[in-house]
């Protein structure tokens, strides 16, 4: 079975001129062009044969109408805020083309797995059931604030209902998606066949100390939050490389002091802190880590710190037999010239895999740029990678 | 020579009315109850004799009438928001007193010394000859970021000159202040004679990185701006404690990640970090290791961080002269419930110091509290206060 690349990418150029911004997309979940940019997708279901729906959260889904083996493929059709063409995108014309090819594929857009709505992975969650009419009631936009329940009114789907997938239905789930990184084009290779998708254990470090004045409080009475935070980060910089896997990642991408004025000793410090792994063994013992390196602060220090854990999902290890087929079809296709690779980044394959066998397959990011209107990927890159998607569908569905 | 502390007393309750705040007071700078206090106060600086004027920056001046030699005495009126009754509303009352008490005493409250508008210590400063008309220009308000020029014909005081404290004038300045820290209280002591006023050398640090994805960038390639600002700090914490003297404090503010948020690795990092001494030579040589530092990190790091520098005013030491008549008062009326001490906290008596001998008392502060409404003296910590005021002033000035 060969792919039609040429309407591959036409496909992909037309999806990129709905909220076009610079030389990327400007389209948040549930804006008019989001809103567009799904009715022009069932349009292009239609036109290769699926019966589109529309669901009350916005996940768009086009069944392959006869009966077989299926799987389900696909992606994300929103993007950040003036963002890239590709994040998303690709995975879902990925999937059109598959269908298109005459695969057995139903091909899905998963609602804000971008995330404009602070619960997460919404739609992608919806969708296997774990996402409950309260946290929607709670849920709101992150950059303006607007409450989810009031998007969903604007778009017109309120009273809709909300779509499940049949795990049943398929034989396992395929998101085509661009790395995001920079390892591909570092190593001068073309594909990347996903091992696994890192759980994200997320934390909010909470240190208490006494607000006082810089000059009148002398170094030995001082309570300062803010050196307390710098201690146990300088302590974790020390410490995870020693326990850590090849491709952890941790990240504290925020610090904040209060009241944060130059001439005032902090009285409280607010740390949010994340490690990453595709490895629930790494995860634990980092986390047994960071706690351990918490109550020796405590222990030590004038100001007492507590941890509040916000996330701790699992990881989501792609399916053998999946994998198997998609790096037998980058052997064929690009010999030498691919890896298997952890994804660092959450996606809604994560959520699938859940319920059934999973597996996604990476194109090169030129500079690794990504969430940036100069997201982009050579052509080329993109044809291989809809090339090796195919045939590694082909092969597994073929089992 | 008495001092009327019944008098003194009634007229620091009289003036904790006008803007009162719970326990404390809310008169920030220009505003009505600030402008309300130093018409209130001029009205005192009458009854006692002097002639008062207030300039054009709201510098309120009582004049002696007679010839002969004179002190300058005061402090600042109007106070931080919903802060302490005390903070400089002490070395008013006090200065009122002495010339109630029949004193050759000039009374000054100078203008925002409490720093509501951005240019620091702006009636002391322009009363020395040290503030230019563009810095009043520049200047806002840093609470609610009205310029100063709007803030000054609101309170009618444009057009207005502007006073020069006439150094010939006066034999020396005389503060009298509360502690805000806990050195006295926890020593059981009632007076503190300053022997210098520290320097508060002010600096920001600038981490740049690069912003990338937290999880699709290697910890091998990515160029963490707080990581490498937390290493910094820890260094300045391990280093410093080796080269600073007995009374040193150095304390980071703030600390600013950007773009802040929790999967985003920080492109950029920002310090405000400060030390204070009243040794010159200590503070270059603590401006040598942090410099040190800084180049050690830029050999070491991924990240370059650079160094502003805001500010590096100079210590301003005690008059030994003046210390010493104050010194004896104390050991006379508190003998061995008094001790010599630097002030952790900038004060108008450090810009009256490079025009005139200059010497600062304090009280003991409650706790340690200040710029609070919570901040509070004992009555009787008070009136000893002022009675070795006015005792070590009569001491001085007859020599």
């Amino acid at each position: 079975m060969k792919a039609d690349t040429p309407h591959f990418l036409i496909d992909l150029h037309e999806l990129r001129r709905i909220g076009s911004f610079k030389t990327g997309v400007h389209r948040p979940t549930y804006s008019p062009e989001d809103m567009e940019s799904r009715e022009w997708l069932m349009r292009r279901m239609e036109e290769v044969g699926l019966a589109p729906e529309m669901d009350g959260v916005g996940n768009v889904l086009g069944r392959h109408r006869e009966s077989g083996p299926k799987l389900l493929a696909g992606s994300h059709i929103e993007s950040q805020n003036e963002a890239g063409w590709l994040d998303g995108a690709l995975g879902v014309m990925g999937a059109l083309a598959l269908a298109r090819a005459g695969l057995p594929v139903d091909v899905v857009a998963f609602a804000d797995e971008e995330g404009h709505f602070d619960c997460g992975f919404l739609g992608s969650r919806s969708a296997i059931g774990e996402l409950g009419e309260e946290e929607i009631d709670a849920a709101r936009d992150r950059t303006r604030g607007t409450p989810l329940r009031e998007a969903l009114q604007g778009a017109g789907l309120s009273g809709r209902p909300r779509m499940r997938i049949e795990p049943g239905r398929y034989k396992g789930f395929l998101e085509l998606h661009i790395e995001q990184g920079t390892t591909l084009e570092n190593a001068g290779e073309r594909v990347g066949v996903v091992t696994g998708i890192v759980a994200i254990w997320q934390y909010r470090l909470i240190v208490e100390g006494r607000q006082d004045h810089a000059g009148g409080t002398t170094m030995t009475e001082r309570r300062d939050a803010g050196l307390t935070a710098v201690r146990l980060l300088a302590a974790i910089d020390r410490e995870f490389p020693r326990l850590c896997a090849e491709r952890t990642t941790w990240t504290t991408g925020r610090i904040a002091l209060d009241p944060g004025a130059p001439s005032i000793i902090p009285g409280r410090a607010e740390v949010l802190f994340q490690f990453r792994d595709v490895s629930f063994a790494v995860l634990e013992r980092l986390e047994a880590c960071l706690f351990g390196l918490v109550q020796e602060s405590n222990r030590r220090e004038r100001c007492p710190t507590r941890v509040e854990t916000l996330r701790k999902p699992m990881p989501a290890l792609c399916d053998p037999a999946m994998t198997e087929a998609l790096a037998a079809a980058a052997e064929a296709l690009a010999p030498g010239a691919w890896r298997r690779m952890p994804s660092g980044a959450g996606h809604d394959a994560q959520n699938m895999a859940t319920i059934m066998p999973a597996a996604m397959l990476f194109t090169p990011s030129i500079g690794g740029i990504s969430h940036h209107w100069a997201e982009d990927t050579k052509e080329d890159d993109l044809a291989l990678g809809l090339e090796v998607m195919l045939a590694g569908a082909e092969r597994y569905l073929a089992r």
